[in-house]
């Protein structure tokens, strides 16, 4: 059975999400559908390609549609990709970047530019569009059916923080490093590999001038109840975190913060 | 296989949707169930009989569920409407309105009420009664097994805002407009059909004495981010909005608020 | 068909309750999957068990898989219970009280201590341990191929708030119970069962010093929109209500407080 997994900023108060479930039941009965989130922020591009990027090595076969488009109705367009790998082998949604960090991780074999149905300007792609071409690439349809081939290195790529390092005059080097999600628990991924951080060691934390010195652990358990550490994550980055606390509150921290790391670091990319 | 489409205000935080799933897994275990929506504000019968009127030409055939019911247990009565169409064939619910509407624009046919288990009165009759019955309906019960007919011209209506014009002393027409829902972007649809308004026009907006000038547009690309505008939405509502921006916060405006619309119209209904 | 019946406190805004969907349908494709919450305040554990075992009576034959683990990753057990009755027969989570007073309700058969198929510690074991584990036993899986046998005796039991009662000097008794849950609309469940107050009777209700007397009703739509009362609520507990208003808000209590209760009472146990 067809799997479809759905990323938007719709949220679950509207009946947006609904909406599409119910478009997708009728074009693909026997497809399952599954929320990876409709929680993103609204218009986020960034951190639902984030989230996607996340949850794609755990999905499995099937179709991915993402819908967080600022963009609606407008000259973006609208794109379906489909990629190498044993995960979702199709992805479908505007070309705006949301798509392009996963999609390039599996390694993107093509990609067409979807037709409308119509020259009608629509202000729910997500039901008149995406989901459509999402049951359609669910029950068999083919990218060639669905609209023209586009160059896939033209495929807009997402804004990516860069990892910037320099040596300390004390022998050590500082990481520079970029704050790319905050889960519910207050937990602080940062945009460097786990690999980079060694079990065991102590590494020095500097946000917003404030610096502290934190222990690299292996999981929340081993640090105290309240204390603060870095560990090697779900997926394999790494994290600010607390231990049964919220690392967002203790250190002040959103999204695209910058978060300095001082110490011994292993390969970064 | 069977659907049923659930409105409720019961939240997601809480396990009452779970329960109503799981009840009825047990008793139409081929039926697939799809969360309009969960988040209709608690007693909003107004709020979720527009979330079901705008969803319902969307949903195909199948069973809607909706249960927003401030006065459980009650004198209202519970019934099942049978409808036309080639959308759901039916609705379930209280008796207050949260159907009609949806219920009329398909056609109604005839409707019951709904026939309790017991004597005894629940708190809780979205699990007890609302959703039993949309599972034995979803697996070919009759509308004569469920209760008794009733007249349908006895149901509930929602209330309903009224569109009032009058012409303006330089010979436009002013239309008094009234806000039916607030979107999750702050999009804020007005009870006024598309038709009303024509693309590329001018009109004025007046809200709490303040006014402003915006365009007709058909897509929200066709305004630069942070502009105001109306559209016809993709219920083929008025919509005024703010282009990557909220419409809601812009004009500080809430469900039930008037909006005031100045130029020419097209057909009103 | 096969049920798995998640409750986590995962909230909807991450990927992380999409991804276990994702997990269980690569490893149980045939098993239907029911979110009863991931609405579950961050580690609260007891909460969930609350929930948990609220929602049990109704779910049917299935798996559970319970997951808010402030201790991931620790010396905590993981845990598969097996328990007698018509509902699930297989509740899977951390040792740490989230499934054991729902599985004491059904009768425990026996337990395993659940084998990690890594010695890697993982943080975010819904994913990598409970979430394969409840797929497995979805799809026949027998207890004794998870892991080693446990005491079900050794099961970690939930803190739970005890019901105290004393003689007031006019003849009456005053109970003194205690806040086990607040729902969306605010109604306060008191861990004191359903046939300890009479209907019709007049009962005082003391919190924070504060005193009123309410009545005893069988349903919302007995009191007047906005006056206080009591009633059997869906779980046959004892709840404090406002007609279609917040009790807790009237009363200003939150989970875990205390409120007391003065009159005359049923049975208690």
């Amino acid at each position: 059975v067809a799997r479809i997994f759905l990323v938007t900023d719709y949220g679950l108060d509207d009946e947006f999400a609904g909406v599409l479930h119910a478009v997708i039941a009728r074009l693909a009965p026997d497809a399952s559908v599954i929320d990876l989130s409709h929680g993103v922020a609204p218009f986020d591009v960034a951190g639902a390609a984030a989230l996607l990027a996340r949850a794609a090595p755990h999905l499995g076969p099937g179709v991915v549609c993402a819908v967080v488009d600022p963009g609606v109705g407008g000259g973006r367009r609208a794109v379906a990709i489909e990629v190498d790998g044993d995960g979702p082998r199709h992805l479908v949604g505007p070309d705006n970047g949301v798509l392009t960090e996963a999609a390039r991780a599996f390694g993107i074999r093509r990609a067409v530019e979807l037709r409308r149905a119509s020259d009608l300007a629509s202000t729910f792609e997500g039901r008149d569009l995406f989901a459509p071409v999402a049951a359609r690439l669910a029950t068999g349809a083919r990218l060639s059916d669905l609209g023209e081939p586009l160059d896939v290195d033209s495929l807009v790529e997402p804004p990516r923080a860069l990892v910037a390092t320099r040596a300390t005059p004390d022998g050590h080097v500082a990481l520079l490093a970029t704050v790319r999600w905050i889960d519910r628990f207050g937990n602080v991924q940062l945009n460097v590999p786990g690999r980079a951080i060694a079990e065991s060691s102590t590494l020095g934390v500097v946000v917003k001038g404030e610096d502290a010195l934190v222990r690299v652990v292996s999981t929340f358990a081993d640090l105290d109840p309240g204390t603060a550490g870095l560990l090697r994550d779900a997926n394999d980055a790494v994290a600010l975190v607390v231990a049964q606390g919220s690392a967002a509150e203790r250190f002040d921290v959103a999204v695209g913060d910058h978060v300095e790391l001082v110490g011994s670091f292993g390969p970064l990319s």
